[in-house]
């Protein structure tokens, strides 16, 4: 069953080690069928270059197998909860990439220094809370979802606008249209976690860009009025 | 038309992958015929695997499209400002490099502390200021070029010498007698960026390169004078 | 003799240039033969690209040479002494990788800021101290081994939970249940000593990972209770 | 004439892009005949990719061409003079390499902090004063030369145990027995700049190496008790 998507989410994996977003398994993605309510996930902890489209696991969104050979990502149950509470995403990727984890772990949200992050996320790309003790214990990576979705809410933001988020003392969520616009979302919040950190480096008192240029760089590729790109 | 300047054209802009100054699209390089005063640019927004010369666009000195099937490069009217206010350049190019727009970021020129620079620029690469709401809202991409040759012009710099210039909150513009020296002067942009970033990491209180020392490298490149390389 | 275990000794050191450990010889793996007591390491100071599974040299506890045609590694001593004062351990790696050597030449141990560390290494990555110049004088390499061992005795440090360690103005040593998985936790240190510094430098007051988020991520991948991967 | 080293020569100079050492032609090797008193260069400013052994230029120790077709590098007065100072050498290497050069734009010398230094340099890395304007305008690359010579000399540094220097505001110089070695120091160098200057990042207030460590690891690989490598 949704051998079309099983290819789609696949590929899209196989991004990850090509844009050097994942050391050995520490990433993963997955593409949603809206249709049947049901999602492809990789599988957990199986080796990038043994990976096959066959091995993609088929998930619900409570986070249960429906078809497949293999355990799928340990992180299954948090792409469950993004694709039930963000309507209208169809990819979720999961990375521990270097240095958007540094900014994860350092507690702080990516602060928009620039046009190269408001071509993509309108406004800082935030840094979710850590879990309690009893989240943890609880349903660890079902939490994970919930606490990040809730923050979300919580700040007043639009997970069209801002398509990713950073989890602290772990590690990035970013999504999208499908699976591959997630990777490159991905890309995006590596690519400006590395340029935001190089900046407060060379001006510790460096602020946000002003907003008129946040607006005009955002509006310009999104939304009615975007003229980036062919038609 | 303009079928060698499209051929070299697309290669200059195949070499911004070549040399890392780019992620996805996020650049663009052009290439000026003084003849018919057309230039030719990457489309907007076209992967660089599916690029081909047949794709680059030729537009005029007013930024609109006189030959091509897909739409120019979003950053078009900026190049077209830039072939009318520096006389002599032939090659224009835009990257969003991760060091030179971290400098961009931080809202500060890049110093001259050492003879890579100066082999290339005449002294600090300067960083442009922000456009204002009015510049932004009423045609921002040609404002961005007017606002950066007029900063030439109010800092009294020869835009022969100094091929290069960061647009704050942005990335970078380097230019040169064709596409090909103006992607070179984008590199070394981005590689002195690199190294003033970490020279500053390593003597925060670090001054400028003698003068005598810029004046004597840029000008065994350049010039009547100079003795570098083959004649 | 022991013509397997040559062959998995000789892949294991190959990974280390492919991952990016080494620059030119500065790194070796061992593996070891738990019934015969023996391990095979890689000769001293031959380069990456002329290494065959023929060239490995096999040595006892002692450190002595029992067949081989070149010298063992010059850090045989070290090696002989982990595998007898840590029962259990099949592989040991030494490196020079550039950020875990950076952190040890700035004396300091690697705080466990994330997930990306809790997975692989429960609590900090330690920083032994530097040997006395009597140890160093005596019997350097041997002594090398034995400071390690016995920092970790006194640190109450299980070497299984904490498959590796910094040498102070030195390097690294990793250790694993074989030659491949020691590779595989000194590609684990190199990376979270990066993130760990870029960590640091985003928020010098950060604090180490909540101790219940790393017990959840040590114990999701080890001991009785693990889910991660395939059974 | 000289065929053999020509040879030699080239392949030296071709491994300075292959060890990331250069950008565009920002570097050169010679390679020095002591029965002729001949060294054997680089052409100045060819690019790498269309270089040949026939290229190499043959020059005196005045700096005087010999043989060859193209211009030596504009470098070739500091090579001659290292050669005519350092007795001993047969190989010079000079480059921009970046993180090398970041310490020279500091006016730096590099701090013995680890065994990876110490296995190639005995104590500091020097950083040679700027030439002064007189010796600026009266022969540049000689004088480049004379004062690092000079300075050598004044801080009573060996040359054959510190087989490099940086030049400040300016980049590299490293030697060794040929040009294969000298290229080696010089990976070296970049290699210990990167990682003394993360060194510092994470410890403001480090200290070297103790000093009987850098004995240790100097004189385990250099002179008449050295036990490193194949005899």
């Amino acid at each position: 069953m949704l051998e079309q998507l099983k290819k789609e989410v696949y590929e899209a994996n196989m991004l990850l080690p090509k844009y050097r977003l994942i050391t050995f398994t520490w990433g993963n993605v997955s593409g949603y069928d809206p249709e049947s309510r049901l999602f492809v996930i990789k599988p957990s902890g199986v080796d990038y270059d043994k990976l096959t489209p066959d091995d993609m696991v088929v998930v619900n969104l409570d986070g249960e197998k429906v078809e497949g050979k293999l355990n799928p990502s340990s992180d299954t149950a948090t792409h469950a909860v993004l694709y039930s509470r963000f309507p209208g995403i169809g990819g979720v990727v999961h990375t521990h990439s270097a240095w958007a984890t540094s900014w994860a772990q350092a507690g702080r949200g990516i602060p928009c220094y620039g046009t190269t992050h408001a071509d993509y996320f309108y406004g800082e790309i935030p840094c979710i809370r850590n879990l309690t003790a009893e989240e943890i214990a609880d349903a660890y990576e079902k939490n994970t979802g919930i606490v990040l979705a809730d923050g979300f809410e919580q700040m007043g933001k639009d997970p069209i606008a801002v398509p990713g988020a950073l989890c602290k003392n772990h590690g990035v969520f970013t999504w999208g249209k499908d699976a591959h616009e997630a990777v490159h979302n991905a890309v995006v919040v590596e690519e400006v976690a590395k340029m935001a950190a190089r900046t407060e480096m060379l001006n510790p008192h460096v602020k946000e860009a002003p907003q008129e240029m946040q607006d005009k760089h955002y509006f310009r590729k999104h939304g009615a009025n975007a003229y980036y790109g062919q038609k």
